[in-house]
């Protein structure tokens, strides 16, 4: 039976269609040999090859000089970036009636979080206090941009493997900080109002938490002491998870270490899940948090989340024109797929 | 210089990055291969195995019995359809409070228009009149829906090329027809309303049409007697072409047989010209017209136009999470090298 499914928080449709037929073992075939793209290297990520890279922004190691190769996790500018740092030409200027004032100077920062120095290892492979480390230098970058008003969001996000938009195999993530607050998280902002207001002054997250942990469990995968893992009620693809904090908060900067240890070992399992079923995918990651700026900080309607996207299927001119998706797989399937995967400890 | 454009119609920030330094030869490297595709065959779109598809809805053929094998373009329901014809279950119904009203039967139409009987022809290898009747078969479709009043919303779409979400190569559009409206055609309906709203009743596109035909041509790629092609002020891909009648029209079917037929022979033209210049490339078009219902025929803000996106590149997690673009091509840049690119008569 197919259904459109209406995502409160994303306000957009989706089309759940089983019909289909899908299996898990059909995505497996896509992208079994994703793994062998560890296999190269050394690359320009890899420790001696610090002179190849942007400027060195934020790091962590065993001594303290800057661009040395003893670091154990590096945030770099991106050597291709697609703003800049220079803030010259921020003023609006257009051409015409038609485009004015839609033209801003690409000013923004791109940065690349080198999240291990070995060549070979994936995220979820490194231990969790490494993983806890990637989480924190985020935090450190998005604060460092909460202190500059000029910045008014920034996007952390991860791309793994080349059909999900990565050019290194070198396991990284980046971060894009712009002037201006992307539409997406607008329009999850305002999904998150129009929810509070209409219940009397619940956030909708915390209601989706308390719904998936005590209600009805079919779409909880994994739970630990701050996190839940769920696959979303209207998800726009197979086995995208979302990786929710169980207490209310808006910015994940914020968050303290016990809470950011507990979410490093939640972030490593589900990785670690999808590469044993899914033979190392591609996949993103896109931490969807408060933009930046005080009149966002402690939002009581909105609640952060780290959305895992696997790349199993090829979105076409539907979703492209229409924005809504196409997901073969019920979440309530994929949720009982995963939280059944067993993993080895690493 | 990086530049950060707002596109007014559908309310998104692109960042136009020419840092990156791509040039048209960077693409033409990942899609010299997909001419291949063309030469498997045959397959379950081919004259003969008309009993291997779903029910016949259209057909364009010499005699006039249903499923016959004497047929120049059929549409067929999609085997595998994303929703179902079926209209039992529409009542919304939930799940507890935080899913309430959130889900509906997934009623509606899928289906598939075969181009042309030949296995080996892309849509612009046909005949302009042959490009003109797959065009009439989508307004005749669309009237069909506009006859019913179970739909708001049908989308039209192409998928060339696996890449593009095609699962079979025979030349081939789709539609999805839908009893709710879609996020993205609702964004571009505020953001046609906005600009007439503030623009003393003008139309947004009614005003790049203008405004790229006689003030400043810099993005204009080709023009006909009833229609340009340009490259868009604020493209989400690389060389993103749109095609819009000069004539402000709300409602693609309702277009009268001159202007289809001066359509069809534009929209060949453009899509040679990316077969030409990246070697058949994968691409989507996508039709963005009004929604079904009396309340959106004539109207004055909204503009129709085919949005042709190549796929030349993977878009990411930053795509995913915030629903912002970053373009490798300046739009400008893009118009130039299409212009230019010179296609023989076939």
């Amino acid at each position: 039976m197919a259904e459109l499914r209406h995502d409160l928080l994303r306000q957009r449709w989706v089309i759940i269609s089983d019909k289909r037929g899908k299996r898990p073992s059909d995505f497996k075939k896509v992208s079994s040999q994703n793994r062998d793209e560890f296999d190269s290297g050394p690359c320009a990520f890899c420790p001696g090859h610090e002179n190849e890279n942007g400027h060195e922004i934020y790091a962590v190691r065993d001594g303290d000089e800057d661009d040395a190769p003893d670091w154990h996790l590096r945030v770099i500018e991106n050597k291709y970036p697609a703003v800049s740092p220079s803030f010259d030409e921020l003023l609006p200027s257009g051409e015409g009636t038609v485009y004015g004032a839609c033209r801003l100077a690409g000013f923004g920062s791109h940065e690349v979080i080198v999240e291990t120095p070995s060549h070979h290892l994936s995220l979820p492979e490194l231990p969790s206090s490494h993983v806890a480390e990637v989480l924190k230098a985020y935090q450190a970058r998005i604060n460092h941009f909460q202190n500059d008003s000029r910045f008014k969001f920034c996007q952390v996000y991860k791309n793994r493997g080349n059909r999900a938009g990565a050019s290194m195999s070198h396991s990284h993530s980046q971060l894009i900080a712009l002037p201006v607050v992307s539409h997406n998280i607008q329009a999850e902002l305002r999904g998150a109002q129009e929810y509070y207001d209409k219940h009397d002054k619940q956030c909708i997250l915390c209601d989706v938490v308390r719904h998936e942990t005590q209600v009805n469990r079919i779409r909880l995968i994994d739970e630990n002491e701050h996190f839940i893992t769920l696959s979303p009620y209207a998800p726009m693809f197979p086995y995208e998870t979302w990786l929710v904090p169980k207490n209310h908060s808006s910015n994940f900067e914020t968050v303290g270490e016990a809470e950011i240890l507990s979410m490093a070992e939640m972030l490593k399992l589900t990785l670690r899940k999808l590469d044993v079923a899914f033979g190392y995918p591609p996949y993103n990651y896109t931490l969807q948090t408060a933009p930046l700026g005080k009149e966002h900080l402690n939002s009581a309607h909105f609640h952060w989340y780290l959305d895992i996207l696997p790349h199993l299927s090829s979105p076409g001119g539907f979703e492209l024109g229409s924005g809504c998706y196409i997901n073969p797989i019920v979440p309530e399937e994929a949720a009982k797929f995963l939280r059944n995967i067993e993993v080895q400890q690493l």
